[in-house]
């Protein structure tokens, strides 16, 4: 117990992370957003913190996981409507061939999505979508895709929720997918995850009871732009924290600079293979179309005064399941 | 001192409600579902309560507020656009003539409100709409609008956020414009605003900085089935305790009566001509085009053992700002 207490001084509230510009780009911001006396003191009811979710509170490569999910949701969909079988893109999902998969258009994984996310009720799909994720693995790690959440940014969520800030996820993703298990990983409950999000249809069973139909219709596409437009309608106030990974991120990061007083704008930049993956194409690492971290963004964090994380530099430890780190330390 | 303590018993929770059924029934419903014990215990972060706003936390005759600020915003917003000068509906409204006001027709209005409530910076919006609410009386209690809220409900608020409830203003009124005094007024923040939205539109200021426009594209009808597609898209989970006034709730109310468990469904009838207004047609009050509460609503809510409050009977107070009703109590 006494060792315990000890331990818990304020550079052991992120000891997932190494001492250096990033770290202290949070500690220097709490401090000065907590503190009655500071000229940018914030009043807890105006605490309020954004987080992408894809490459920045869990893994994104090499696929999005809701991707994963819908392509791993086809043969059930299938089965009841065998109808598909034979028709694109069902047909190359049922295949099993990688390389046809990942050659699909947009437009067929929109088909995918469209048939994976819609047309059940709210509930059944909250169901399928549990069911997946207590059984599905990550091949690379062999783990539940849950697991692969970042340490760091774990401990970055828990010193915020301490300090009286509310967090949200903010995120490309569907916003009713983060919400099956968002408060269990992350503490972040239903209402404060913000996603690109599709009309309902209310209607009632034959028994009276209502119910609610997932349908097509996008309301919002919670990317770029629409992540400040998400944040205006679900949250109605400017966040004071912002972290991203990409240039899907952009406008929120600015949209959170741009108010007034002390705002915290983050990037995390994954340059670190070993642990993880080194994908950008910023600071010359290889392109991808999953979670693009471009040069030119680069160059505005800079500009603007954005911290960026480096994976393999600022972490100490990437995931909670390799324990060493923490527990390795005296 | 003492005395205000001996008086904080259970049922001074609710000193304006005066004892019977109504007021029984919040009891009960809070008793059974706070404990850890009951049955129907919930979990802290599963309390979630929902109020429908005009007629039910505030008054809403004889024309909704928004609309008020918005035929009172045509002037403001000509001045800008003189070309809409003589032009219907403006024309009109600029006439002051009330009788021609009140038989502008549904699309009239809707001009009207697009006018005053778009195009312009969500800020611009904000800083116009609390300059009005600060200087603007209601022509019958000679008061600002914000003042006419009705004081058994703010107990009710007050008690719910006492025990851990999250409420949440549901409102078929602008999400925007409630926004704006809702958590000074009722204590509910921003982002536990769901109303009718709609879109913004993100963009950059000659200086660089980032501004968000509101536009006229409709993404959320926040009335009657767009209630419950509201709650799912802004809260995610099912409420306890629903409030309403009119058949624009009667599927919120459904929605969350259909949740297993106890939950609890209100309707206020408005049914006191003296100290506010009498309207229904529900109980033979006369018939109305804001706020109906029709004899279908009232049979289902019978049979569905929902609760009607009647503001004569049931509210011993009906506004803040008449206090007899508790001081002068011993």
């Amino acid at each position: 117990m006494s060792t315990r207490a000890q331990t818990a001084t304020t550079n052991d509230l992120l000891p997932s992370w190494s001492d250096g510009p990033a770290k202290q780009a949070i500690l220097d911001f709490m401090r000065t957003t907590i503190d009655r006396l500071s000229p940018s003191y914030v009043l807890p009811e105006d605490r309020i913190a954004v987080f992408d979710q894809d490459g920045t509170l869990w893994v994104e490569h090499p696929m999005y996981t809701q991707v994963v999910y819908c392509l791993e949701r086809v043969p059930g969909v299938v089965a009841n409507k065998p109808e598909l079988r034979n028709v694109e893109p069902f047909k190359t999902v049922l295949s099993g061939n990688r390389e046809a998969i990942a050659r699909l258009s947009m437009r067929d994984l929109e088909k995918i999505l469209v048939a994976t996310l819609t047309g059940m009720s709210v509930e059944e799909f909250n169901a399928e979508a549990k069911k997946w994720l207590e059984t599905a693995r990550d091949p690379r790690w062999n783990r539940p895709y849950t697991e692969l959440v970042y340490q760091p940014m774990l401990e970055v969520l828990r010193y915020l929720h301490e300090n009286a800030y509310k967090t949200y996820i903010v995120t490309g993703g569907g916003q009713d997918f983060v919400r099956v298990y968002a408060e269990k990983v992350y503490g972040i409950p239903p209402e404060q995850v913000v996603g690109t999000a599709g009309g309902t249809k209310f209607g009632y069973a034959k028994d009276g009871k209502p119910f609610l139909t997932k349908d097509a219709k996008l309301l919002l596409n919670d990317n770029n732009a629409g992540k400040v437009e998400g944040i205006h309608l679900m949250i109605g106030r400017r966040p004071y924290a912002a972290f991203g990974n990409s240039t899907g991120d952009r406008q929120m990061l600015e949209w959170t600079g741009a108010g007034a007083g002390t705002r915290l704008k983050m990037l995390l930049l994954h340059d670190d293979a070993v642990r993880e993956y080194a994908y950008g194409p910023a600071q010359g690492l290889p392109d991808t179309k999953v979670g693009t971290f471009t040069p030119a963004l680069y160059d505005e964090a800079r500009k603007k005064g954005w911290t960026v994380i480096s994976m393999k530099n600022d972490w100490r430890q990437v995931f909670p399941f390799e324990n060493q780190a923490t527990e390795a330390r005296p």
